[in-house]
């Protein structure tokens, strides 16, 4: 039974954690998967890199009403396809290589299989053709989390995709039936709507996004459903196959009915991977989420033993992954003098179309706490570049406290909103106020940041 | 003659003074040509409107190297032209109508007419039948400047247009040639060529875009090069019309040539209107730039008179004359508690294609003035966002000071580089080092402002 100072479990952002300043140490390694995690191989990346084609084809369909006539000839969705992970895929046999062969890595064993825990800091990996049971004196726990499927009579049999396995297949289908309605599910929609595919939007409750800020999800439910088959409120009793593709059954406000496609897409949630490494058996403890607990040094309950990344955090977003392997590296290293990790911030996007970006506290959130505060919200027609872009429907809403200023949420529906939250993350993160950031720098005229310029001075503060 | 309390010499951000803190005060506003200035009527807002316009008429000729086969099938010249108009023109209309007949401005007299100064705080203004001479306690300058246009022989003979008339043509040219290599001349290079029209740039100099950081004058002067016939390092000696279009005679390092077009743009560049006042009548100083002298109040060389915008400005540019007008307004109405304008880190952006954004010092200025510094830049190509745009030819570049890691310069060409500027603007403005502004704040994965956070990373700063 080896044993190693450090064992890692996961190489998404676990794999950040390794450098020289531990080549004193004996390391092992635990892939189950591909190197690189779910952000490169299966998430964030990939995506993006369809969703930027997929904003390219939905141009012409828009370019009309601006005087400029265009045709979408066709999509070339297998070029598509192989251009994108023909470049992932090397970074990850690159990375797995790194750590197999490279003379930095010497001190550090690469055991590809699944990973149990069997008793306290001791974890067994199923390999190929046998087990190997190690133990260490410190373990890092960022195996992430893994799409979820629910329990719908015959889903089994009538087969459906994830996003682990949607972006590879060979052909577009014609129609595609998404089960779900938060962010996965509506980067996939557009993507695929605009490669020219019939999309149907599945959604047990009322909206979609409902994670978002009241005003910004209703807002995309209304644009989505001028794009998509949207249903809402429904409960999906049952899947089956027919002649002509998949159909979901189901209850809604109007009784039963179905929605048929060629494809079925299931994006109704992820869990993190904590059951499948049976925390448990070494006492880690767990939320009733299933998330790994952990303090604010990213230590979980048993003493040697830090998580970070999906598998522990509710954000489930790779800059929280990143940053917390930044703290567990520097704990492993100054165990007497740790860091905390900062989750005070935290923005996240939707890639979808119109894109969404958002940090801090929506309305319902400070409502919900009984924070004070007041709002604020600037559409992109009320400035110039929104003028130019003839914008109806994308604004950018901010919350503040009226006594001090400070900014508590910021929430934006539109273009470039994942690039325009940049500087509302940056002025919350280091106090700056909402006035002072207004009128303390200058916004070029006429550039997109004057739709955050215009709604700080929308803020009706106190003072 | 009638005498004013206050008298205000142009419409652009020189009209948005006067507010109900003025009621009491007998005002008078002075305007040659169409209400709301430069910026309105044929400046940043149509331009940024045809420029945007212009972007999606660019799509298809790039789409395919992504996998999407797109066609430009056409561009409907006059509906964009009277779709960007008649929005602009109703607005100028609008500003007009309100001063002159809103209950708000009992005490305002308007003056459509070029006034020029005939004494000391004497004002002739020539009206469309007669003149009229005005004196007042206080003038506020803001009369902006005007496009020149270089002596070159034959160029009245043959006609051509300026930034002035050029975007109100009635039909496009099929070959456009643009003597210029300015600001204003890559922008329309970029939208007439994506509108389909041959545009040859003509330079007197060995690079376009000069006043930017050298790395990123050369970077646009190579892109340029592939989507027009630039020509560097020419002399325009004569200009001539033939049967088939305008012709330019140039020497260049090749010797004589020409161009030909069908329609000419002169954007050589502007000067501020200080002359056309004939300011030194009233006493107020001016630079050998032609720029009216102010202090950080923005007060001239005559107590009571202040001069604000493009006539005093070597910026021209809109947020600053809107900043200035801001500080003039309180001065005007606190002349004891006077406010100072802040011209520490301002920043502009060129709408061509790709996008160009610049805050503080070149490297050249840098190099120039001695101060130390050190440079790091990050390409699109190196973080994720741009993996998925498939760019190779777009970059951020920042200047630090090694020793306290306070910002000195940034300069982005590339996608949303406006955009992307403001974290910057806003981190030099308020102070906030380098290492701190990147890792004291989370950024998007994989969002397109992780190019600040890498380019920040990137410096390499003594602690």
């Amino acid at each position: 039974m080896p044993h190693y100072d450090l064992v890692i479990i996961g190489t998404g952002s676990g794999n950040s954690i390794l450098d020289q300043r531990f080549a004193d140490r004996k390391v092992a390694i635990v892939e189950k998967g591909v190197f690189g995690g779910t952000c490169l191989n299966v998430g964030c990346i990939p995506t993006k890199m369809f969703v930027h084609t997929a904003d390219v084809a939905a141009t012409p369909a828009t370019s009309a009403r601006l005087g400029v006539d265009e045709t979408l000839d066709g999509v070339r969705w297998r070029e598509i396809r192989d251009r994108i992970f023909g470049r992932i895929d090397p970074i990850a046999a690159g990375g797995r290589e790194y750590r197999l062969e490279h003379a930095d890595n010497a001190n550090v064993t690469v055991y590809e299989g699944e990973g149990r825990f069997t008793g306290h800091k001791e974890l067994t990996v199923r390999l190929p053709d046998d087990s190997e049971t190690l133990t260490a004196d410190e373990f890092v726990l960022a195996a992430g989390g893994r799409a979820v499927v629910p329990d719908i009579p015959g889903l089994d049999e009538v087969g459906y995709h994830t996003s682990d396995t949607v972006m590879r297949i060979d052909e577009l289908p014609s129609r595609l039936v998404i089960l779900g309605s938060g962010f996965i599910a509506a980067e996939f929609a557009h993507v695929f709507a605009s490669f020219g595919v019939e999309v149907t939007m599945i959604a047990r409750s009322g909206a979609l996004l409902r994670v978002e800020d009241d005003d910004i999800s209703r807002r995309y439910t209304e644009l989505a459903a001028e794009r998509f088959d949207v249903r809402l409120n429904r409960k999906t009793t049952r899947a089956r196959r027919t002649a002509t593709g998949i159909v979901l059954e189901m209850e809604g406000p109007g009784g039963a009915e179905t929605a048929e496609g060629d494809l079925l897409l299931v994006a109704t949630g992820r869990r993190p991977n904590s059951d499948l490494l049976d925390v448990a058996k070494t006492g880690v403890t767990t939320l009733p989420t299933g998330h790994v607990a952990v303090d604010e040094h990213q230590r979980t309950s048993v003493p040697g033993i830090y998580a970070l990344g999906d598998i522990s955090s509710p954000h489930e977003l790779k800059h929280v992954a990143n940053h917390e392997a930044r703290v567990v590296q520097h704990n492993l290293l100054h165990p007497d003098d740790p860091i905390v990790a900062d989750h005070r911030f935290i923005p996240h996007a939707v890639f979808t179309s119109p894109q969404i970006a958002s940090v801090g506290l929506t309305e319902q959130d400070a409502a919900a706490r009984g924070v004070p505060y007041v709002t604020a919200t600037q559409d992109y027609a009320g400035i110039a570049y929104g003028w130019a872009m003839e914008d109806t429907t994308s604004f950018a809403k901010l919350l503040a406290d009226p006594s001090t200023g400070q900014l508590i949420g910021a929430h934006i529906i539109g273009p470039q909103a994942p690039t325009l939250i940049q500087p509302l993350v940056q002025a919350m993160s280091f106090g700056l106020d909402a006035r002072s950031m207004a009128r303390g720098q200058y916004w070029i005229h006429p550039a997109m940041p004057e739709l955050i310029e215009n709604a700080l001075l929308n803020l009706p503060l106190d003072a």
